[in-house]
């Protein structure tokens, strides 16, 4: 078995963080056009009148090493991550296309076993991969652009004081299969489980349309639920409050916690790479929206986050990825 | 001055070319989704109802080097050539991601000074960027996808015997500046005339747009007209008969292609780059389609391409940078 692609650490530079970085590039960019609905920042574009567009990089030695890595797993998380943050949007994929930049040393075959996993993960999302381009390089690239189309895009900025903190699914399972997997330990079928959900994830397609016209805000959860609650929170100008007693914890996870001294909840907030939906939605449509949720914090006035319940601790929404 | 990005030699494998493993590729992928109406194969997919999208990646040590390579440049072109498949498509240009990979060793202002140069071609071109990703890798890589709108699209397949073949503007220009540009001679005004050209193509997005509607098979000049019209009698099923003599060679071409030993028409229809727009429409068309065209050459039956004029070989059209 194989530790698959993860999305941390994305970007580390010697001079500058992945988010002030992302700033630089999008002010020398200049003036976006004034077609534009949503840009750089949120999960997805939104151009008019109705298209989502993402694009995901997966890259050799950064989110992923060949040697522990299993090629068909990595084909589908790349597709899987993308298509995360149309699902987050609210969007109907379209399609994807997939710029392949293969590293010197990787074989035709081993290309193949990557794109048999891509077309696995397109047929289960229904998200067809179009096109795409193909090149040499040092090391192995994916470069994956998803779109998809909605007419009423949910975004991180419009959670409302009052508001419920739900999400969907649970959460914690992705980080302990892939501390189980790199301890050799993911025989047992609960193991086996987390594994699988570390290496094959499934976006939230269908669960994102029918939230969308629900929620005041919406992401999905891709560096775990502390960080992501920290987004939402700065994106709506609001507080989040999260309870970790509350999080939905996958079945297992509370022993690969307890194993390392953490607190279940504190280990699901953290973990990353669940790619669930956190919502940010009315009292009166948790129990109405169409989709099972689990009410985990609440939306307050002020700014951040902060925690309740057991391993509560203000440096978790800190805690982040892509600056490690 | 410097030698920026350039197409060729974009992919090469230990142990197939480049168009044997797109196709494995695509076949790794299984069935396409049933609301696709153009997939991998043209210069961009089509997805109905109008959505034309586009991929193409820039690789460091493969389409350019760090040493010899305009920052600015660099970023001005990758977005030129992907805009230049949506111009090819006859489609309007929507918006663009960029995924940048940035190597080790690169510094934030480098990566800025790129972002710079592909803003001022989305200003050019009408396609402003509106999402990415950033990663770090062990080179720079950038990912373009840009997407487009056209209710008519052109592709490559339409041609029909007794069309004519014709280019918009001029050819040649690119190889000669590249040329110029690693000998260093780009001094004269003629010279730094081919070498703008080398760096700083300018998609025909008005231009096919206009023509999309009067052509029966469009396609850009990326890898020189000798090339694309093979590719063009491929996707047609017809003959593509190519008069060297009559190709548009830019001032300045000449005497480059002379000093090489080399008949202009030959090295105009090797050269690629120039990412002109390569048609083949009806006579009547020729006139009065409202975009200035040059008569190349006809539609013949049969298959594949034969040449005529000074330079004619019979081995120009299997001349495929990608190969080499």
């Amino acid at each position: 078995m194989a530790c698959a692609v993860h999305r941390a650490p994305a970007y580390h530079c010697r001079e500058v963080g992945e988010f002030e970085l992302i700033a630089r590039l999008a002010g020398a960019l200049g003036e976006t056009g004034p077609g534009v609905l949503l840009g750089i920042g949120d999960d997805a574009a939104v151009l008019p009148p109705d298209l989502v567009v993402s694009t995901d990089l997966v890259v050799e030695d950064v989110h992923f090493r060949r040697a522990t890595t299993g090629l068909a797993d990595l084909g589908w998380k790349a597709l899987a991550v993308a298509v995360s943050d149309l699902a987050a949007m609210g969007a109907a994929p379209l399609g994807a296309v997939v710029g392949l930049a293969l590293g010197s040393g990787w074989s035709a075959d081993e290309a193949v076993a990557i794109y048999e996993g891509v077309g696995e993960c397109a047929r289960e999302c229904g998200c067809p991969v179009v096109g795409g381009d193909v090149s040499r390089a040092a090391v192995l690239m994916l470069a994956v652009t998803v779109f998809g189309r909605t007419a009423a895009p949910a975004t991180r900025g419009g959670a409302q004081v009052g508001d419920v903190l739900a999400v969907t699914g649970s959460l914690g399972g992705s980080e302990a299969g892939r501390l189980l997997l790199e301890a050799g330990a993911a025989d047992s079928a609960a193991a086996a489980a987390l594994a699988h959900r570390h290496l094959r994830p499934v976006p939230r397609v269908a669960d994102g349309r029918i939230l969308a016209p629900h929620v005041h805000a919406m992401l999905d959860v891709s560096d775990g639920v502390a960080s992501d609650a920290r987004r939402l929170a700065d994106a709506s100008g609001v507080c989040v409050e999260v309870d970790l007693d509350a999080l939905p914890v996958q079945p297992g996870v509370e022993e690969v916690a307890a194993a390392r001294g953490v607190e279940p909840g504190a280990f699901a907030a953290t973990g990353g790479e669940d790619y669930e939906l956190l919502v940010a939605l009315p009292e009166a449509a948790l129990a109405t929206s169409g989709v099972p949720l689990t009410r985990i914090g609440r939306i307050l006035a002020g700014t951040g986050v902060r925690f309740t319940g057991a391993g509560a601790d203000e440096a978790l929404a800190g805690f982040d990825h892509l600056q490690s």
